[in-house]
């Protein structure tokens, strides 16, 4: 069934001030996880609300949380989120980001306590309307074993790049670490189908490609999904972003990252609080004026769009594009939701009165 | 044949010398260039110096270059490298990147006119003496198809990331953009051995085998491989480094960045100033106490040393840990060379009346 933004959008925006959200927070929490299913990120919008209905429930999400600034320099800031939503906390600490550049160039905000933030892609955008490169990164509950382990050790630990153009569209990447998102698992396994090899391993860290794996102690892969094909490249990015979004901020990083679904106990011994995010923001005309800048990013996007195609019929695409064409079609022609979501939905509204029309 | 990282230095040394370079630019150079060899990244070696003096007498590369800084905020600058050796700018470039960082926490420095830099590694580990995080990145000739492209378009554009620990060793990635590195290829060539499926193309942008497929119009993939084993995510991260180093920098990109082999001609209507680099500093304590920062990478780094390896004949490794191996055990017991290198390197010290001892 197809419904549209608009209709989703008062449905999760009432649900998060129903847990207790000001109406400016569940305002923001709704836009960015609702940015998800009009980019066609399906696994990371409004299909995760109930998830965060119970993480609020088993107490570990704040709606009422004050999040500060707990250490700073003119560049950097380290924000603590206070279990606030990663919905929330995280355009709080982008928007730091964001006056750090004004103020000298450029700014990185390191947050701990915080929870699952959306889509990546959601707050390095934030960035482009000020003439910015925006980033942003997430640790994530442990799902991917490092090259050589049989061992859950890292999230699907995201990063997110979005550069401005001048008549193009910009240029927005955001891609988990790994060869395939959690997400793309789950969709083969409601279609009952097996993954393709180098995406999952069974506990023993043998070759699997059986998409429900990782509820039998399997694991996903890094990017490159073997040491032959650069696994270790994956593992280290996932590291990076491990390091940067939770060592350096004071979160609680690699196996502790607390987990998102409810009922999976908290790690013990956490190093830190929460989990992390890294959040930055480079003023394009610290390094070189806007205007040209921008005109350079126009050439550098057609000539990418016009490198020789290997087949006629698909073009090279441009990261951001698949999601732009998407955001625009669902925007007029609604947002599909599978039943088995939409039934979740009408069980999440009914704990507070809220139909989903 | 092993040579003493010290008679390797020397004689690296005296031709850089004799290029014209000043002893203090010899001396960088020769550093940076052997570090390679050290760490046992053969291919970025002094393995390449005939082609850095190839560069020099095609009038590519000046040796009494002007590096000077054109443009500047509190936390980024833009320097010009003047046709200088990449080995002498990029470290250039990376002491300013430190001196703001020292000053507003961090700094960012992106390089035009530059050339090759030898490798990523050295350039972010200056950072790690003054408990900073160190990144380095730099676009290069184009040798890599975009996902649905038979057209090369981008470098192999590494990324390194230096992280400093306590009593761990530090974390140091360091690794190209593709799923194997050109140098590997020229291994497997050497040999007339076939790669593995996923590391390059041929012309029509089919599968291939065949390690000299570069010299037949093939293409190296980006990490991932194939699109469904993420090389759009490989194919982001490559772009997302050409972009940093050259575009923000005024530098060449893209399809149009300058070739390392001087008997290539350099592209038509290049859009910038020569190769491109893009370096970041950021403080430790910036962020979080330097200490408590660097207890918790010593823990990050244990617990994952000690995630269940797979075999119990390999262990998982961190990033930095078989390059920091190869360095001890070459600066004790030197440096083996290939004969065809040997024979390079006594051709190119022919040139300026140098010997290899």
């Amino acid at each position: 069934m197809v419904y549209p933004y608009q209709a989703l959008y008062q449905f999760t925006y009432k649900v998060f001030t129903a847990m207790g959200c000001s109406e400016s927070d569940a305002a923001t929490a709704s836009n960015v996880l609702l940015s998800a299913d009009l980019r066609g990120i399906d696994s990371h919008g409004v299909a995760r609300l109930s998830g965060y209905v119970r993480l609020w429930q088993a107490g570990r999400i704040n709606t009422k949380p004050q999040i500060k600034v707990i250490h700073e320099t003119p560049s950097t800031a380290v924000v603590e989120g206070d279990r606030g939503l990663g919905l929330v906390v995280a355009p709080f600490a982008m928007a730091i980001a964001m006056q750090k550049a004004e103020a000298v160039g450029t700014g990185w905000v390191a947050v701990q306590n915080s929870n699952h933030f959306g889509i990546a892609g959601y707050h390095a955008m934030m960035a482009l309307e000020k003439d910015m490169i925006g980033m942003a990164m997430t640790n994530a509950s442990a799902l991917v074993a490092p090259t050589f382990s049989k061992e859950k050790m890292l999230g699907t630990n995201p990063i997110a790049v979005a550069i401005p153009a001048n008549e193009q569209p910009p240029f927005v990447a955001d891609f988990a670490t790994t060869t395939a998102a959690n997400g793309k698992l789950e969709i083969l396994q409601r279609k009952d189908l097996e993954t393709p090899t180098g995406w999952v391993q069974d506990q023993a860290g043998q070759p699997s490609s059986d998409a429900s794996i990782l509820k039998k102690d399997g694991a996903l892969l890094p990017l490159g999904s073997d040491r032959e094909h650069g696994s270790h490249k994956g593992y280290a990015l996932g590291s990076i972003v491990d390091i940067f979004s939770a060592v350096l901020s004071g979160a609680s990083y690699g196996p502790w990252a607390p987990p998102f679904p409810a009922y999976i106990p908290m790690p013990e011994n956490m190093p830190g609080q929460g989990l992390g995010h890294f959040l930055g923001a480079m003023r394009v005309d610290a390094f070189r004026p806007a205007d040209e800048f921008k005109q350079h990013m126009d050439q550098w996007i057609n000539r990418f769009r016009h490198a020789k195609p290997i087949s006629p019929d698909q073009p090279v695409l441009i990261p951001g594009d698949p999601e732009r064409i998407m955001e625009k079609h669902r925007l007029t022609n609604g947002i599909p939701l599978l039943s088995a979501v939409i039934d979740d939905l009408q069980q999440t509204g009914a704990i507070f009165g809220i139909s989903l029309v």
